[in-house]
């Protein structure tokens, strides 16, 4: 069937997807979603099909997404050959899932290519979360998955060994720790090559932190070279596509906060697996009002990372950590880097040193380091992490001579007052992250919050508890406006 | 927050969709399908955001779908003021729905109410539909969403009793009972308000087929009228919202033929329900090709009809059919007018005829009528129910003149025959389907096939086995491409 080009002016967002007419979905018999294939001179493409049922698309056009109007080079008007395709197998797949079936590698695997190359729509997707969710995952299909979005994504393929690794189970603010780490670890001659996330929840990802002292996108090639240089690195992993799945599964699982444990899993150990991590210390901080909030959902959750990491061939080892407050006292990229900077210069908080130091220590001594603690203090205390830190900066093109009273935080500061003396019983991370992003993070790099007092602590009245940095004032009073309208710190008398 | 508006030519579809950059996402703390008040002067509106991570919408901008741009009436740079709302509630129970919970009459209700008033997004529906199609739904949640159904959609309101209707499960080409059953019991004084489905995925719908002999889309102030003056009718659904909800869910299910059955039980009992019917019969046409393949299945299906049809206040009787082949010779709309005005002359298909006055009786016998079946087939053959067919065609704003040998079917034929003597041993209902709607059924209502034989009928070499006919060379070409693609008749020796 021949139908005329009707450009629609927005992207769908990913998916590649058409929109034909009620009428000529009659004629080829064509149901929602289902596939055609459009060829244009020598090119050709399969999409979904959206079928207008009111003027939307009118009886002989068809209307093209950017995503689609793009890869085939299409105008208005253009004439395409349109024909019906049978559906991707992945849907037999999603199906089974649903109807409480296991699937096997090859069956993952297909359905994680389909979703990378844009061939399943949000729909379907989400019939593959949801058959996840309700039906769970076994730890083998995590490890298919897992293997599946790095199989389906770029791989750094450095060809070393042993290869070190961190995660954070997030929801945590301040909680900088690979800052640290990394800096100690390549110090002591390891090698630590970290992709991190920006943030999508939180104020801050350590992309988003370590952006303030060095560019984070560089690409595969790039970051070769930076570990052959400096052994660690510090990258935003989405600039190298490395679990490109991953996003899109991401997107469909926020939109009812969903976030079934098995996609979880593989999509925190896709991205630890396609840098060829070998060993992996893993934080999960629990407690009131953080992701996971008892130890016992933390002692279930390492297991099955522990035992994951068996099947993926990836030494794991776990730290369960406080996460009922911040950890360090800046909360925002630049007040976060400050205190990184503060510990390697030996003057930082000392929360987020310890943690640190501790962290460093288990994963050193994993790879066979005896007395792990004592050396990896002692690098840090005698500046040869600090050096290292520089050196790392200076691969990734950022300047190497920054010290923490360079770092620029927003100049616009309000500071929030004691209204009582008492002791501090609760610090809500969720509210703090709310007050820090309407404070302008993480895009404005000096906005957030400072900190000055942690659980337990006695306050006087009208101590400063902490201060909110903006560098504009409309932002400021927007972030003082969430503030007013929600509870921050409890204080008992 | 003030936003710039940028129009998107296109419709969402229905879901109420803006698009805004992932700065000011991140500002609002949005993620992708949060919510979002537009405000304009004095008029406003909640809609889910979808953020735009690349070029699509720029920073200050806001991107509207057609749906959202209509009901502000807002132009591209309008200045809309946005501000985050909480996410609807029915998002809770459609969580609650997936995690295994059972839904009560308000939760069901509230998800009903967001789906007709656009509120929630395909994606957000699938979930819904997942949760009831994995942990499945009991009885009472059919009823619940049955009931929501017709509460969040308009109602005929009749105040008649008792009312009569019936059901088809479709999947069995030609089947056109309706036709013939209200023209029968109408014409013995009962009131039979039938709202028919077009084509979804078959040939022709009933009201694709009645509407060769009148129009078959009216308002509900016109039915009622319709039904006081001849006390049966046949209009399209579709045209009187009676169900609205039930279309959006049967899209989002239709994308990997998902059909969970609790909701395929409350999407045809609203439909029954908002008519106000108190007797309905139901065909459960089975066996190999059809919809319900096995007589255990059809009974386990209609013991839920007969139980979810008390809980509704509804009573229900069942028929099992012959589900292998089609009823009566003619498929497609103007070809099975045909039949069904020759039945009513008396001349046409048998088992059409038989069907039909069985059913008839059925529905008679339930509402007290003793003796039905003969009384049924009496009104048939004295000539009374064609005269009142012609009523029901007249009060439609049809032709009442009409006679089967008025029908115009397409001119453009095209004989199959039989390549080799023997006995019919299998029809291809499915592949019936695929060829007539090749030729153009049912926009070309001319369009369709004609079936000489039916199943164990002997048949001789040369033997014309069906005709396929459309209105257009065209189509017919195309209609012969499937045809020589695909195995309609299977004849043994």
């Amino acid at each position: 069937m021949q139908l005329k080009v009707r450009e629609v002016n927005i992207s769908s967002g990913g998916p590649l997807i058409a929109i034909i007419s009620l009428n000529d979905a009659n004629i080829l018999d064509l149901k929602a979603l289902d596939r055609i294939k459009i060829k244009k001179d020598r090119k050709e493409i399969v999409v979904a099909v959206d079928i207008s049922k009111g003027n939307r698309v009118k009886k002989g056009q068809i209307g093209l997404f950017e995503e689609v109007s793009k890869l085939l080079k299409l105008k208005n008007n253009s004439v395409v050959i349109v024909s019906v395709e049978p559906k991707p197998k992945s849907l037999q797949y999603i199906k089974k899932k649903l109807d409480g079936g296991r699937l096997n590698k090859t069956e993952v695997n297909e359905i994680v290519k389909d979703i990378v190359e844009n061939r399943l729509t949000d729909i379907e997707i989400t019939y593959f979360i949801s058959g996840c969710y309700v039906n769970g995952m076994s730890l083998y299909e995590s490890a298919y998955l897992t293997e599946a979005i790095v199989d389906n994504g770029k791989k750094l393929n450095l060809n070393k060994y042993p290869i070190l690794d961190k995660h954070s189970i997030s929801g945590v603010p301040g909680n900088r720790t690979t800052m640290i780490i990394i800096p100690i670890v390549t110090a002591m001659g390891y090698i630590m090559p970290k992709t991190s996330t920006r943030s999508i929840t939180s104020v801050s990802g350590t992309a988003d932190t370590f952006e303030t002292l060095a560019p984070v996108e560089h690409s595969v090639i790039d970051i070769r070279k930076i570990i052959n240089k400096v052994g660690g690195c510090m990258v935003w992993g989405g600039a190298m596509e490395l679990a490109s799945a991953d996003d899109k599964l991401i997107k469909v699982e926020k939109t009812i906060s969903l976030d079934p444990e098995g996609i979880m899993l593989a999509s925190i150990l896709a991205k630890k697996s396609s840098v060829g991590a070998t060993h992996v210390i893993l934080d999960i901080p629990w407690g009131r009002g953080s992701k996971v909030e008892t130890i016992k959902i933390a002692k279930r959750l390492r297991n099955k990372f522990e035992v994951l990491g068996k099947l993926l061939g990836m030494e794991i080892k776990t730290i369960f950590s406080d996460g009922r407050q911040p950890v360090g006292n800046g909360i925002g990229p630049a007040l976060e880097a400050r205190d990184v900077l503060l510990v390697l210069e030996n003057k930082g908080p000392l929360d987020l040193k310890e943690k640190s130091v501790k962290m460093a220590s288990m994963l050193l001594s994993m790879v066979g380091v005896k007395n792990s603690y004592k050396k990896a203090l002692g690098v840090l205390e005698s500046g040869l992490a600090l050096k290292k830190m520089k050196e790392i900066i200076k691969a990734q093109n950022g300047n190497p001579n920054i010290t923490s009273d360079k770092i620029k935080v927003g100049k616009f500061r309000y500071d929030v007052k004691a209204k009582t003396f008492g002791v501090v019983r609760g610090i809500s991370n969720k509210n703090i992250v709310k007050i820090a992003k309407a404070a302008g993070a993480p895009e404005d790099k000096g906005a957030g919050i400072y900190f000055n007092i942690k659980l337990n602590n006695k306050v006087k009245k009208n101590q400063i508890l902490f201060s909110i940095f903006a560098e504009n004032k409309k932002r400021l009073q927007y972030a003082k406006q969430i503030y007013n309208n929600s509870k921050v710190i409890n204080i008992e008398k």
